[in-house]
């Protein structure tokens, strides 16, 4: 039996019935994400606002885990879903850009808070192992979206400069969803030591409630960036590639 | 062009070039990252010792870094270097193991130089969300490395069970280096806000040589581990499957 053949024999005799429910489960992870991360910043960090204060601060990692993990995992994962197969690619490659774009705009966002907070309180930007790979997390993602509108999406773009781009489009996808995974749990870990050790009083070594919730918070990030990379790495479940892919969306064929 | 011709297109007209160019600057960068860890441990952290000490902690980062990083990221892309193709698989396939089995001790014996530490210094074990995803990675590595030699090297390992094993292998070797880059990011800005902060009273946010040095190794590890990323992604650098590679290693087809 060969490995693919063995493949299609441990996800049974329907293929999509495995990918659905890996999908569902990761969405159901995505959905877990989202909510633990608001009740963090809602229960324990003392809520929202947008003035400079400590509850602006809370607004960051919200929209960070929501935008830049969130989000940028669901989008990433869009074109493994069968039924939109049926559909043009087209289609489905706008709603990839929008998701993105929407994913983009959440993390700017979720930096613009941070930075308004410590401008407010006089604390220096940057110079956190955490902050710099957020940034490089940020900047890399805004690149990535420019360039994959100009090689995907733009009418002008020729052919062979999007099939070029698309295995560094691809690497670059995985690097960003990465640094992302990467950017929140040294976050979140580093937010606990301020937020615990500082201001509460409570020790983050003595595991209080807020401590157990926050990092039970990274361990769900974690499961649903490698669900995300589980679902990407599987050759199986890639939406064939018909002529039409090779088009630049815009173009007299791809319309 | 279709995408493979392009990207032949890019690599040049000897795609091993564009492999071996890809290939040095990996290797450069993990020697890096073990140059900057054993100098962020020496120079800042006061050396080693192996005596229940702050010293004996500062073996830790460096084994981590070592073990888990570089020489993981190593003999993951072991088998795209196209002078083993001219090799039986079998010999390759016992160096992987080998060097993984290195890795794993190496990481091992860093988990012991923290958890000396903190029993000889009275600190709490496995609070911080670096301590978990840190001991997540460390267990998934083990279970992936008896797996892999039960599935790969034993004979009597049935050829629908290594067939069964090995996208499952190839993909939670990918999750365990981006668990394990998660976990160095985490851990070197955890340990600069206790040793700049905590003990030395510098501040870590006036980013003193030391907090520069630290975050610099904390972005060489982060593009080793984004170009071992780049070397596994790309399918015409995988090793050609040969009908050897469908055989446990010591039964008589392999051997």
């Amino acid at each position: 039996m060969d490995p693919h053949e063995a493949e299609k024999h441990i996800s049974g005799a329907n293929p999509p019935v495995f990918f659905y429910v890996t999908y569902g489960l990761c969405l159901c992870l995505g959905l877990l994400c989202v909510l633990f991360v608001s009740l963090w910043s809602s229960l324990w960090l003392g809520g929202f606002a947008w003035n400079g204060s400590d509850l602006q601060f809370n607004w960051h990692p919200v929209l960070m885990v929501s935008g830049l993990v969130v989000l940028y995992g669901i989008a990433a994962v869009m074109y493994r879903v069968p039924f939109t197969w049926k559909q043009r690619k087209s289609i489905w490659k706008w709603a990839h850009a929008a998701l993105m774009f929407l994913a983009l705009l959440l993390s700017i966002l979720g930096l613009c808070a941070v930075f308004d907070f410590h401008r407010a309180a006089g604390i220096p930007d940057m110079y956190s192992l955490h902050s710099w790979v957020g940034i490089c997390t940020v900047v890399l993602f805004a690149f990535q979206w420019v360039l994959g509108l100009a090689g995907f999406l733009l009418p002008c773009s020729p052919r062979w400069f999007r099939a070029s781009l698309k295995p560094a489009h691809i690497w670059l996808g995985s690097a960003i969803l990465i640094l992302s995974l990467t950017s929140c749990i040294s976050g979140i870990g580093e937010k606990l030591f301020f937020s615990l050790d500082g201001d509460t009083g409570e020790s983050y070594d003595a595991l209080p409630v807020e401590a157990k919730f926050a990092n039970f918070l990274g361990i769900l990030i974690m499961a649903f960036g490698l669900i995300v990379f589980g679902i990407l790495s599987k050759a199986q479940w890639q939406r064939p590639e018909t002529d039409e892919s090779a088009y630049p969306l815009l173009s007299e064929h791809g319309t």
